[in-house]
């Protein structure tokens, strides 16, 4: 694991040598790590390794290689339980819990679509927040219209904090479940995750927590959380893309039943019937993608390993603190969100005062300095911060990017102005 | 493309080159493509090349590498549609009608959970033949019970064939789905996807072909089966695991319900209601695999470019025939299915007397010989067949396999035989 402090010392990259599109690619500042991350060397050289010596359908095989293929599932399956804190009271990983499914928003329907109807009739509510991605809004927009339950929303106040009192106001003997995700894809802030779930779990109900946007950043510990879910994607992770996770109490994973059904996941078949497998299989339909789950293993490992939680914090941090002072030099630039720039995880949304969100970030290509722009999968949010257009521009930052990618975001960014402005 | 009479000299083989997997084991006969194909060192390349030169997210991105990955999904989105003669009256391909989904269980669950809800009402009938994989067969079951319909069955006859007469006798004015495979993967007869296609279409229903087990071997002509839909995964054609295909007929996929919702699958998204994109971004919620279907386009480039289908075919009905018939001459091994070996596409399922099929994979595997043990996902063929202990062996070749692996296949059957009786 890298020390924090030089990791910190962002004028230095000693990441970028890992990362072949980034070394290979210098004209270019990537800075939308929070739409996907961009993978280190040893993720695709896992990925090809398992196709060159052990590549065969696991599960099914009494074959070497597809003994290895499933052990490997298996090993990956115990280092995301310890990753997310999924181990039992002698830490022991509960890896039988780690269901792997496509990407977050596949886990989040899994929930929403097997889960809430156990829980979920006509009258009752679910809880979500303002910010969540439209991956965490309408699978709960559709699974309170299935039951006639309502959909009920917390919303922050204007520097993007949920309160405790929102919190006492919105989260009710109705409640039976509250998503909330733990860091906003748009304004970076962390959630009060473990207060939403507190409260929740005082009326009886469950917590589900989209970790698209903190397992790539910060350790994530679902008991901490008080998480009864936890969904997250591993190519924002530095993994491949393809593969998501879903983490379940096992109760609950175990009382649900499966979304989608076929090879795989039974336990026996007849014409007119089939029984299911145990947890996680009876989640997992069909051939997986076994060589992505093996290269999200080694992606893992390089996260928390090679660099390591601590790390990637300390240079997030630092960066996130130069982008938001620079940026905020710029005064045709309004910054979004909370206004210190250690609320902000690695995310920095906002837009140019007059120019629309995708004019800038066309214009910002042309110095290859990429950003996202739009409503970021999270139109509800825009709408009530009252963002024209409904859309903003976002930079994401990452350990793998240095003051040099800063510095040419706000020179681009100084472009734009004055390719519509003048100068001055 | 090569020649087809070269390729069917299964005593040279130009192709083991292709597959590291393959040239870095020359201890292993791999003899279950049927499960998972390998994969060709130009699709890892491929996989690789998207990680290293275009990663990012798709779709969502104004940036030059996410146009650039979005327009890579869109290119293979049209090679896909143009392999299965999915095409307009001007050859045009609809491309907007290959819909990516993770394989081909997820591919048939979405026309068993969003299409049969559409057609479907109590007293109606769903057609499938007993020969179906669980994952075209466990949908069926679960959309019949949601609707109150009944699942109805073509069977065979000794043969493996599905008559006419059969097709007459339960094909009638209540079904209004079928779905068959095009291939058996036990049996390895190519079923009668065509005239049961007419019989539906004449009741006014809806043909349904899972190509999971043809495409890889043969051209597949949508319009000349008369399939409404049609499923295969592209990790059993030599592409990356994760990846499968829906094919569906414009106007069907238009009018179906999404199974998934989320990120990028959306029109406009309001705190209580959503509406969706056109097809097919309707049905592909959050990150698709974009690496990954960037790697189809190339596997499948080399299976129809590189090698050719008719090479294929020829190649593989070689080997099959060699196979059939050094198996035929060992007395204790019991051959399924067709008689004639011309009617196995790839595919040989045994059994050796009086061993259990599981003791004889893991016996073979100590020579080197990779083959499939078990139920085969078709528990419901298998209790047909009145196969002891309801499974069976299964060797499934393709085109990269020689004469070699086949004589080490009977070789090590010999053994297994030994082993349990000795030297006679």
């Amino acid at each position: 694991m890298l020390d924090a402090k030089a990791a910190a010392d962002i004028s230095q990259n000693p990441f970028k040598q890992d990362f072949p599109l980034l070394a290979g690619h210098p004209e270019l500042a990537f800075l939308d790590s929070a739409a996907t991350a961009q993978r280190p060397a040893c993720v695709l050289d896992a990925e090809r390794r398992f196709y060159e010596t052990m590549n065969a359908n696991p599960l099914r095989g009494l074959y070497s290689l597809s003994v290895a293929a499933t052990a490997e599932i298996g090993r990956v399956r115990e280092q995301v339980a310890r990753l997310i804190g999924a181990v039992d009271e002698d830490g022991r990983a509960l890896a039988q819990d780690v269901v792997f499914t496509r990407n977050t928003s596949e886990s989040l329907n899994l929930v929403a679509k097997s889960f809430s109807p156990l829980v979920l009739k006509a009258g009752d509510e679910v809880c979500v927040t303002i910010m969540e991605h439209h991956s965490d809004l309408i699978p709960w927009q559709q699974a309170c219209r299935a039951a006639g339950a309502t959909l009920v929303f917390l919303y922050p106040n204007e520097d993007g904090v949920i309160t405790d009192e929102e919190i006492a106001a919105k989260i009710g003997p109705k409640t039976r479940i509250c998503a909330a995700a733990e860091v906003s894809n748009v304004l970076g802030i962390r959630l009060p995750v473990e207060k939403i779930a507190a409260a929740v779990h005082a009326q009886g109900g469950y917590m589900v927590v989209d970790g698209a946007q903190s397992v790539p950043h910060m350790a994530v510990d679902v008991r901490a959380l008080g998480a009864d879910f936890l969904a997250f994607s591993a190519h924002k992770a530095l993994g491949p893309m393809g593969i998501g996770v879903l983490w379940g109490r096992h109760d609950l994973l175990d009382a649900m039943p499966p979304m989608l059904t076929g090879g795989e996941m039974i336990d026996s078949v007849t014409e007119q019937d089939a029984t299911w497998a145990p947890v996680p299989e009876k989640f997992e339909a069909g051939t997986q993608d076994a060589a992505g789950i093996y290269a999200t293993g080694e992606a893992l490992t390089y996260l928390t390993q090679t660099v390591g939680y601590e790390a990637v914090a300390a240079r997030e941090a630092a960066l996130v603190a130069y982008a938001w002072e620079r940026m905020g030099q710029l005064d045709f630039v309004e910054l979004i969100g909370h206004p210190e720039a250690s609320q902000h995880h690695g995310v920095i949304s906002f837009n140019v005062r007059g120019v629309h969100p995708h004019d800038v970030a066309s214009i910002l290509d042309m110095s290859g300095v990429c950003i996202r722009a739009g409503h970021h999968c999270a139109q509800p949010l825009l709408t009530w911060l009252g963002v024209e257009n409904l859309a903003c521009c976002r930079a994401s930052l990452a350990f793998y990017n240095d003051q040099s990618d800063v510095d040419r975001l706000v020179d681009a960014l100084t472009q734009v102005w004055m390719v519509f402005h003048g100068r001055d």
